[in-house]
């Protein structure tokens, strides 16, 4: 059998991504497709729409074969870490190719990646700035381009761990269909996920843009996920934890502790309180993934212990992907799981477990414990 | 000026409460009542119906002096430590008596106080029943009677705080009038708080039994103040803590902080939560004081250092309590405080402030910082 991977967010699958999940077929020749894919909470720290075991469904009923769930700890990250978990993964599933969209696919990304070792050698020193922003000055000096749209910052990440990690995944990347990331019009078929969101929360239709699946899960929403719901519980925390123990908070640096308390006893909404946040220093990206891994209690040390603990979540998979499973077991290094009972609850899950827990604010659903993968029969590939 | 104090939580302020103020002022001869009022959240760890604002105005308005806040780490506690506290505060306020409801005004309080020193020397060992049970079958034996009415048990509180800081308050105990706590029906003039409660969160009217103050403020409610809604702090805490940092949180006894987890991982409602939590060893009321210590990460050391370093807190007064306020203020051995600037809000009434930050779930207004005292012109005597 040949594999090909993805790495996805799905927030929430669309039309868009049952055309990257056919073009990774027809362009790779592979008649397995393997996902890696972001839990409840995204790589930018926001809930997602529909949840882990909603958006599986969907993309196995559209041709994928096997959805991988990408760790809280690894998928709630800047784009350098988010994409050097998800190439651990899928290295790990022996997937000799991965195909991702990017705004600017025919660029030389590898010569980017050689180009950053070099300037990054001594640092960057502003702090006035973002990181983006002086990354971004030193590279178009060694390169005549600028890395701003989002599929390409993630293709430049995905070539840059595969160097860094040495493993031998192609990486081959397409022009994506239909619409930009900021694109925020619904016409025709193809629609970004952000204007998607969009639209369920305006209340307009989408059906054109989605698969049946998300359509109808789209549909029977009990609340739209979102920070506002779960800013009581981050106010809650900044207020009543004492400032020695905020700073213990995992990417909590520069006094941050002291800004995050102060905006909460002063802001009664999450609107209020993330403007007050925002400095010239920190994208809104970082900042939400913060209010993320403070309402989650997240440590340092407690991510630095399970970032060297990977594993394979399954989350569902066709018959195409079983078999495949089982023609790969005995290679695979990580360990895989199909449940979570109490044992990986407490330990090797706690993460995922606790992000589940939060993400109980919008659904009255079981995240974990005792879930069984999702399984349909047949092969992931469409019929058309 | 001759006061009289008065030990409250007016959850609201009723018809009861003006009975009770004009009572004081009648058997006592006093032409100045001092009321020491819970804050917002009372004495068993609920937040209260109207905020202490709404509920210092109505009482101005409806004979009492002034009023004091009794500091969160005295007025959430058992009806020995809540008693202590407010007997200390009116004690430092030189009030010469206090007068109080009770269900039976004419038992010998003091003899109970006697009894009990006498049979708790050795403590309780049982541990499959609650305090309040093996301190009655003791009580039973040495007098003949028990202690099961909530305003009873406060009345001997009363009388104990009195004996145990030798200070020279005359206890008066007086007939309730009209209900009593557990009566659930609202019949001509006067119903009790926990009636008045109910009525409200099933929309039926209470315009008859309380004043007009209240009436308005009660028909204005953002949202009704309730364990349901501080829920999903309490859980997301008790989920997201370690077990380590659970057990630090004041009167985190016995284990408690593991079944604390373990129903807030398997509960979806606070009900749900609470009847999972109950056991025979632990009242309701204990166990709601515990869920808002945990949800206000409440520590030991931190409720010990705050009770070493009682004040007094000044929600409004009558021009006749400001008079008195200044007859006495050179004697007062207390501070006295008329505003929380940022010095108290980070330190003297820092968990007020912080159970007012909680109380804003209820509220858009601040609770705490630069809040003036209400004052009301004439004296607090209502005309008749």
């Amino acid at each position: 059998m040949k594999a090909v991977g993805l790495i996805t967010e799905y927030n929430p699958f669309h039309n868009g991504h049952i055309y990257h999940l056919r073009k990774a077929r027809e362009i790779t020749g592979a008649n397995v497709v393997v996902v890696v894919m972001s839990g409840n909470f995204t790589q930018r720290g926001e809930p997602t729409i529909l949840n882990k075991w909603q958006r599986t469904q969907a993309a196995l009923e559209n041709g994928a074969d096997l959805v991988i769930e990408l760790p809280t700890f690894m998928a709630v990250q800047p784009a350098h870490r988010f994409a050097d978990g998800a190439i651990r993964l899928l290295a790990a599933l022996q997937v000799p190719s991965i195909v991702f969209g990017a705004e600017h696919p025919d660029w030389d990304f590898d010569q980017f990646v050689q180009a950053e070792a070099h300037f990054m050698k001594d640092g960057f020193a502003r702090y006035n700035a973002t990181f983006a922003t002086q990354f971004n000055q030193e590279l178009k000096q060694a390169t005549g381009h600028t890395l701003t749209e989002p599929n390409d910052i993630l293709a430049f990440a995905y070539h840059k761990a595969i160097v860094k990690q040495r493993v031998g995944i192609k990486p081959v990347a397409i022009a994506r269909q239909g619409s930009q990331y900021h694109d925020q019009s619904i016409t025709g078929t193809i629609a970004s996920a952000s204007a998607i969101r969009q639209a369920v929360l305006g209340g307009r239709p989408v059906d054109q843009v989605v698969p049946k699946q998300t359509a109808n899960d789209l549909s029977h929403l009990d609340s739209i996920p979102d920070w506002q719901i779960l800013y009581p519980l981050l106010r809650n925390y900044l207020i009543q934890a004492p400032i020695g123990e905020l700073q213990t908070i995992y990417q909590m640096t520069e006094g941050l502790e002291h800004r995050m308390k102060r905006a909460a006893q002063q802001s009664l909404t999450f609107n209020q309180f993330i403007r007050q946040l925002k400095t010239k220093r920190y994208t809104y990206s970082h900042l939400l993934r913060l209010c993320f891994y403070t309402v989650m209690q997240m440590r340092e040390d407690q991510v630095q212990m399970h970032l060297q603990q990977p594993y394979l979540r399954i989350l569902g998979f066709s018959n195409d992907g079983r078999q495949y499973l089982h023609t790969i077991k005995k290679r695979v290094s990580l360990p895989l799981i199909t449940k979570c009972g109490q044992a990986e609850r407490d330990h090797l899950l706690n993460l995922d477990y606790r992000a589940g827990k939060l993400y109980q604010l919008f659904t009255p659903y079981e995240q974990d414990l005792k879930r069984a993968p999702v399984m349909i029969s047949g092969s992931g590939t469409v019929k058309e």
